[in-house]
Order: C-alpha cells, then sequence, then structure tokens
C-alpha cells in the first residue's frame, strides 16, 4: 500500500465544484474517473478542501491510497492522460502514510481577481467590477489579519459544532493596471469566507459600507449582516502548505 | 440611414466560428440576434473576414446599417447588454457609407501563441507544444515576407478563380518566458493560410521539416506538400487596419 499526493491545476469554470456530488461534472469525480481509467481501483481521493462552483486552483493538493506500484511521474502522466484539458495534474508524490491532504496542511494561499475591464480573455478569471475607490479597499484589508471567530464571514449552511476561529498570516490587495489582486494566507478558510470578505471590500470600495463593518462583522458573528459574495470565477486556491 | 463600424473581441473556443451557419451558434448570429434584441431589426453584418472555429479575436471589425439613431457609445453599451460574457463590442462608430469592413481594410495583424507548459489557464488561448528549436522558427520564419503567391499555404477547399497573391509586411517570432508568439500582418490572408504557415514552422522546430519547405511550397502553389495546420485555439485576429 502506497500513498499518493498530487499536486493538480484546475479551470473551475466549467465544474459543479470539486467535490462528487452524484453524477454532477465536479473535479474530483474527473479526478476519480481518470485514476480509475488508469488503474482500473476505484480509489477515493482526499483533498486539502473543496472548492465551490467556477472557483480555480493552481495548487489544489489531494492524496489516495493504492497497491499499485507506479512512479511519482508515472502518476502524473498516467492520471493526466485521462483528464480533460481543464484539469492537470502538476506532480505526484509517494508519501509517508501520516501524510492527509486535508488534515496535514498548515496554510493555505487565496488570490481572488478583479478586473475594471469588459475583457473577454479575462472574464471567465475574474470579477468585472469597476470604479472601485483602490485606497480605501487597501486600508481595509490588514483588519483581516489575526486570529479571529470568522463566523460572521461564513456560509449560512454550517454546522454550528464547527470552530470558527482561524488565523489569517497575510491579506493584502494589489493594484495591476487594470485588475485588483487579493491574496489571502490562513491556517484555514470556512466555507464562503474568502468570497465574502472580498464582497466586503468590494462594497467599502463603492463605499457602500466602511471598514468599521469587518470589526462589526468578526465581532458580532452574524453572518446577515455582510450580503455579498463575490462571483467564485474570480477565486483562485492558490497554494497548499505543509510542514516539512 | 447611418452606417455603423464596430471592433469587437471574442473568446472563440465555445463557437462554431465567426459565420453564421443555419442555428449553428457561431459569433456572427450572436451579434445578430443580439442587434435584433436592441433593435428590433434583422441587420445583415459584414466582417472584415471570417475566423474559424475556436479562433478568437481582440479587434475583429463589422459593419451593418440601421436606420435607428444611437450614439457611438449608445451602440456598443446596448449590443453587449445583449451579448454574452464571452463577446463584447469595444466600440462602435458612425462612418461614411463608403466604409466597408472587409473591401476598405487594408491590412490584417494576427497572432498565434505557443505554449510549452501544459496550463490550464492557458489551453483555451494557445497551443500546447514542447521542445521546439526557437532559433530554426526564428531562421524561417521572414522568408514568409513579402508579394507570394500562398495557394500551397490556403485550405484545399477553396474557390480556385481567387487571388492567392497576398503580401505579408511583418512575420516574426517572440520568445516568451514559456511560451512563443507568432506575429503575422499582411493586405490579407487566405483561408487557412495563418495556421498552416504556424503548421510547417512548428514542423520546422521540431525538425520534422526545414525552412527549404517554406520556399519550396510557396513555388509550388501545393497545398498538399505541408500537412500540418495549427489549431484554431492559438490564433487570435489581433487588428484590422483601416486607411485614414
Amino acid at each position: 500500500m502506497a500513498r499518493i499526493k498530487c499536486v493538480v491545476a484546475y479551470d473551475g469554470y466549467n465544474y459543479m465544484g470539486f467535490q462528487i456530488q452524484g453524477n454532477l461534472d465536479t473535479i474530483e469525480k474527473r479526478i476519480t474517473d481518470a485514476i480509475f481509467s488508469m488503474t482500473l481501483d476505484k480509489v477515493k481521493i482526499y483533498s486539502s478542501g473543496r472548492t465551490d462552483r467556477y472557483v480555480h486552483a493552481r495548487g489544489q493538493v489531494f492524496h489516495f491510497d493504492t497497491n499499485k506500484e507506479v512512479s511519482n511521474y508515472g502518476w502524473t502522466k498516467g492520471i493526466n492522460a485521462f483528464l480533460p484539458s481543464d484539469i492537470v495534474i502538476l506532480s505526484s508524490e509517494i508519501v509517508n502514510e501520516d501524510f492527509h491532504a486535508r488534515f496535514s496542511a498548515i496554510k493555505k494561499e487565496y488570490h481572488y481577481y478583479i478586473t475594471e475591464e469588459n475583457d473577454v480573455f479575462k472574464n471567465r478569471y475574474s470579477s468585472y467590477i469597476y470604479n472601485l475607490d483602490f485606497k480605501l479597499i487597501e486600508e481595509a484589508i490588514p483588519l483581516f489579519i489575526g486570529t479571529h471567530n470568522f463566523k460572521g464571514f461564513c456560509s449560512l449552511k454550517v454546522d454550528l459544532r464547527k470552530d470558527f476561529v482561524k488565523t489569517i498570516y497575510e491579506a493584502k490587495v494589489i493594484k495591476h493596471e487594470k485588475d485588483i489582486e487579493f491574496v489571502f494566507i490562513g491556517n484555514g478558510f470556512l466555507k464562503y469566507q474568502v468570497r465574502r470578505m472580498v464582497g466586503l471590500l468590494i462594497e467599502i470600495g463603492q463605499r457602500k459600507s466602511t471598514k468599521n463593518k469587518i470589526n462589526e462583522v468578526i465581532e458580532s458573528g452574524d453572518p446577515t449582516i455582510s450580503h455579498f459574495i463575490a462571483e467564485g470565477k474570480g477565486l483562485f486556491l492558490e497554494k497548499v502548505y505543509y510542514g516539512n
């Protein structure tokens, strides 16, 4: 028995999210089917976490267990041979059996893109919003940094027994020529958390809200205060970090 | 009666080419339908030329005639309101009635992209080919420059009464970090011409052919000598040039 860790990139625009949901076309289903086509084994893959419908990944991580003896490069090439062109395994590695794609992850990095241009070639990979006051967003975003109860930025449909306390190590916004890029690095993110944080930052940039709202949502833990959820297609799971 | 000139960008990956073909989903059909939805007039649009299935445009041009009085900006915003997000009118302009999107064009510029990376975010917009010898391509490409009979680089299915003599003013290749970009500027291009020229350049870069083949195909006018047609998804109609 060997445990295989894979890093995968995908253009999520055509998929119903990561997680298998019956016969819906999801990333997990495509990968599981590809591994089956390669090995004739029905394996269960474990990801670092789900991504929503339309959300992309440059460095999602998953693992699975197998009895097949295949080289690292053999797994990458073999699985890719059965994947569509918008899902690509970047690397595969035989790892120790105490590695778990989800539980061993120590940090995750998400990027979110907004474009001011109605550009057909950016449309699948960013949210088209113009006239944002960049300075207001830049002033507000550091308020997310630190260890907070993020229940107020979580999906309404969530198991309340969950731990909502998460630490954000880095939260910054970068102005490109016609685009705005958000970077969030934290020890974990709740369902919809990044898109809800960006949603409120957009409203702050549109002067529909102010940065004080960030503290208000965090302190109240009330997910009904801030309503706007930024579109999935602008979100990229950039990287999952593991310890040595 | 006014004649309107529009510049349009599109991500051609999901379309069956530009030209209307019955009920197939084409760029021309989407634009014609959008103008109808806006004006309730069935107009015929005239483009600078067709683009093939999967081919993209950053600056395709078309014109149409209308009795409606709408401002330039009104046309752009109005048509875009009825277009899908992968087709965007960039500008509209009321022009003189002797303007014709196809016959008034004096130059056209195409770009073609090859990527060495199996990158899910480049896949729709480039052809994935690695191990090309860039220097061989760079040495060969200037042979296309000048006035030649390009019948040997044209589609096999073509009206033989056509004029196959075209002038290429600029033909160059640029090496980016992981990508190769081809630029062709000419007074006009035949069906499949750019993709067939790039196809032969790829074979030269793969050492399956040599630059002498370019002259051989031009001199013979035989479109069966060079077989490889580069994929449509890597091709961009960059710009259509008109006189003053």
